[in-house]
């Protein structure tokens, strides 16, 4: 059972909707579903999130780290409880964001980035990873107000989707790519199918 | 030139009266002296500051990784243009605190700490540690309203102290320890020894 799912791609790739309609989905199958997002999900999380997506310039660590201490707080006070009662968990962006954001976007190195992750996620890794795919073009051009990481351009996010790719293609067994591009209810189908929910 | 110089110890060691001390001390001698306090110094850093010390409970894990993204924010907007300038820099705490707080103190072991911090820090670590010793019971008795972290009580504290210990003992070259029972002008005039300003 790949019970906790993240919901990966750049900014306007449509995580969201697609994690909403996942939800009605599995609840509609009878299952509990907890909804998180990155950054976020806790008291301390989104207070994080307010310093990092709206508040002063972050140098690049700073910003690896910030998240990387969010995450270890989501895991310890939301997901790894879920887990353990049986619910699913879909979020909105993972670790892998910050593999693909911090350490391929702004150049510190995806390996770097996984092992400051690693001690605070105490084993906790999606066990499954929906990675929707779109143009950076098309990414800028869904969103009506990008954040501040979400507003380095085109290029920023070139780097980042190409750190996707390189994560989908190492990891084949964790991630399934979607295009975006495609129409919503084949993509949520897809995504759905990954799920392995039958029924 | 030990330019970049960190005071620590548990809570009610004296960090502030003695860093303050030693900056009038630098200045009187003509040098410029940028003083800073972790978590803090910079306005992403004392947004940290008010989550870590004053917010909702906070995981070890991401307590760490809190203080790193503060450090490595303040190491690279404050600490490294400074000593670029020739100034000195005064810090209430370092990454040292890291080691003995959340390494020893919470037990996520000082040198998954230390590794954690490395990258941010971008081999900026202080160039001289002042430690200032004194018994859990009477750092306590010193301090009029501690906060969440110096809050945890006499036996955190103790295992605190004895990461600090564990740590001048590794380090013999960075550190100097002044037992902070001692009145306070015989603690400064240890510490101004140890600058090696001279004059």
């Amino acid at each position: 059972m790949n019970r906790y799912v993240a919901l990966e791609g750049i900014d306007g790739a449509g995580k969201t909707s697609v994690s909403a309609a996942l939800a009605l989905l599995l609840e509609a199958a009878g299952h509990e579903v907890v909804r998180v997002r990155e950054p976020g999900g806790t008291a301390v999380g989104e207070g994080l999130r307010q310093i990092l997506l709206d508040g002063p310039p972050v140098t690049p660590w700073a910003e690896a780290l910030m998240f990387a201490a969010a995450r270890a707080q989501l895991v310890t006070e939301v997901i790894r409880p879920a887990l353990g009662r049986g619910a699913w968990v879909l979020s909105d962006r993972s670790v892998y964001s910050s593999l693909a954001y911090q350490g391929a976007g702004r150049g510190l190195g995806m390996d770097r980035v996984r092992r400051i992750n690693q001690p605070g996620l105490r084993g906790v890794w999606p066990d499954l990873v929906v990675l929707l795919t779109v143009s950076p073009q098309e990414g800028l051009a869904r969103q009506a107000r990008p954040d501040r990481i979400g507003a380095q351009g085109a290029p920023f996010l070139g780097a980042v989707a190409e750190g996707f790719s390189r994560l989908a293609t190492e990891e084949p067994g964790r991630f399934v790519v979607i295009d975006a591009g495609r129409p919503v209810e084949q993509v949520v189908a897809r995504a759905w199918d990954a799920l392995g929910v039958g029924g």
